[in-house]
């Protein structure tokens, strides 16, 4: 229960996982993405930790607010392809595709349901799911030099990660859509205008400034702070469990669609 | 059905009607408001011409991408208030309005079920309902001299394009309100800042940019865009549908309301 | 009804309320926070007779327009904190937050359903509840000086004035909740960049701007205009009265916690 003290769950549960750093300082747990050599690009197992730290987190009292960042020049390059090449299960693609859309729906219900603020320290560019989970999250840095985009169509795939909810919410259809449906890249800047990221620091002052919101959040009432985050919430979280559910029931579909496959396998020779 | 290539449907639909140009181009359908020396006004013709237009090229899967535009200075300068004084039909003011509230019904409603991109490309000033049907546009490009006004209730008249709910979620309450009741009219960038407009282009770059743009939506695996939309227009698609048919029927009323009429008298003396 | 006019029934409801002018000219109600020694803090009384007074204008024709406004430097400091340690009911806090319930539910409510046009003339900086009632507005104009900070968990409360649903709409969540959970006092420019202000003013300039903008507006078709906010309201009108509801019963129950009470003390304690 929520009352139970087990300071150690959090930092257990991250720590067995390769590319995934979990710690934990003065109630702030930070969730550090470590692949610089792959841009911090997720494998399935890296999902199911976060996803499982944020559980256990949830239920530890002595966690007061939840960060996640990447190491290095990059905040995450998004869902690493290789998940669709190496170790296929025995049941072949159509096994491979389940398998992946119960991984994405419990990584993205976890960030849903987590009940104390929910912070992305967005260090730098960032492609894909890690774009459209920051909607899930309930503030949002970055430095000057992050970009976001999101390539789902030219990947023969769709929006995941809520962001066919919270992106035209958010942004409006227009720019929504710019980056939905074109794919343009946008900068820092028209993240932070459109209203995707709370604020944008240079890298210089990056780490520091956002220690000192999430310490300063973490030193508040935390029942009136968790109770702050259920009302802001509470009109949106069935709603993004469904959305949640929804898109992650398309992609399946589309993990196995022609112009999927066609399009991961020219990427991936592009790359060789 | 959607798999039935039909390439010709679309153009016939529009050829016929004045004020009306449809083409198509590599996946591209345009379709053109051309009066320009009425301000590119829409006659109760031209409505019906381009939501059957929108209808059949919804079916037609040569057409990847639909684009609205304007001949010469303007997009669009609204309703032809000539509309209420040609042509009245034999029940009178009645069924002059109802047959009224069916035509732009079913324009919107087009408009709501597209199942493409559709891309408004806005190359001069526009007001009324083709600034409000914006925000049933997916993606909105606009010169940096377009000018966008909403005088609905100085003309004894109330919103339409489903704007009553779109302008609240695309600029917040103050701003939808600054433009539906007290009409003020706003600029390109103003538009942009709140989401309306994706994107602004220089008036000697406006054509080759929005022809990039739509080209390049046009190369994207088809069924990824068409999937991808309808997962970010499934939240409001139904909603929109209901918001038009209210604001339809509350638009009737309003045409038939002294207020409404004194209105587009005193409107219509003024210009001669 | 709505049709009878009753032209003294608003200035009567307010004239009796210490801190509190209310005046009408030209179709213009103003109700002025007038305590600027207490920079305007909003006693009980002053809720009740803010909401009552709305109540009468909703149905005396002869008003066409309300503005609320602040006189002085400040626009309002929110609630005024000795509203909890002053005239404790023979109750006791039970029913001192019973109470305040009661006047913050019906106060916000009074604002949620008023039919006509409801601007608010920030003339300085804004903390707590006249900042989170903002987005119950429909026009929101400020001068270049005003600030808005809504500093509810440090206090040990909770957001109201629908804050809850209406900020994380009109902002994006990641900064709605850099007002409401890390507590961040932003700028008029930040305000009106994040859709919850209509416009900024210079303070030499805002009286007049203001004035200009409302009787505009009181000089439109009335119906047109009642008919017009009707619809924009329609679809959130009933949320917004349940969203009030329960943000109400939050704060009740986070009035006599032991967070509340606690940062209540040290609050007023570090002011003498």
């Amino acid at each position: 229960g929520a009352d139970e003290p087990s300071p150690a769950a959090a930092p257990a549960a991250g720590a067995a996982t390769e590319g995934l750093d979990v710690s934990q300082e003065d109630g702030v747990l930070t969730i550090r993405l470590n692949r610089p050599e792959k841009f911090n690009a997720l494998t399935w197992a890296m999902y199911t930790a976060i996803g499982e730290t944020l559980n256990a987190a949830a239920e530890n009292p002595s966690v007061k607010v939840a960060v996640i960042t990447g190491t290095g020049k990059w905040y995450c390059s998004g869902n690493d392809l290789s998940n669709f090449t190496k170790n296929m299960p025995a049941g072949g693609p159509q096994e491979m595709a389940s398998n992946g859309q119960k991984v994405l729906n419990d990584f993205c219900d976890a960030m849903i349901k987590f009940p104390k603020p929910l912070v992305a320290a967005v260090n730098g560019p960032a492609i894909g799911i890690p774009v459209t989970t920051l909607g899930l999250c309930d503030l949002v840095y970055c430095t000057d030099n992050a970009t976001f985009k999101t390539p789902f169509v030219s990947l023969g795939q769709s929006p995941e990660g809520c962001s066919s909810f919270i992106f035209p919410r958010t942004f409006g259809f227009a720019k929504a859509n710019e980056m939905l449906l074109t794919e343009r890249q946008i900068t820092a800047q028209e993240a932070c205008d459109g209203g995707l990221v709370t604020r944008i620091f240079t890298e210089d002052r990056f780490r520091d400034e956002v220690d000192k919101v999430v310490k300063h959040m973490a030193s508040l009432p935390p029942q009136s702070m968790r109770i702050s985050k259920g009302l802001i919430r509470q009109e949106v979280t069935e709603k993004l469990l469904e959305v949640n559910k929804r898109e992650c029931e398309v992609l399946r579909e589309r993990w196995l669609s022609d112009e999927c496959m066609t399009a991961i396998m020219n990427f991936l020779n592009r790359k060789k």
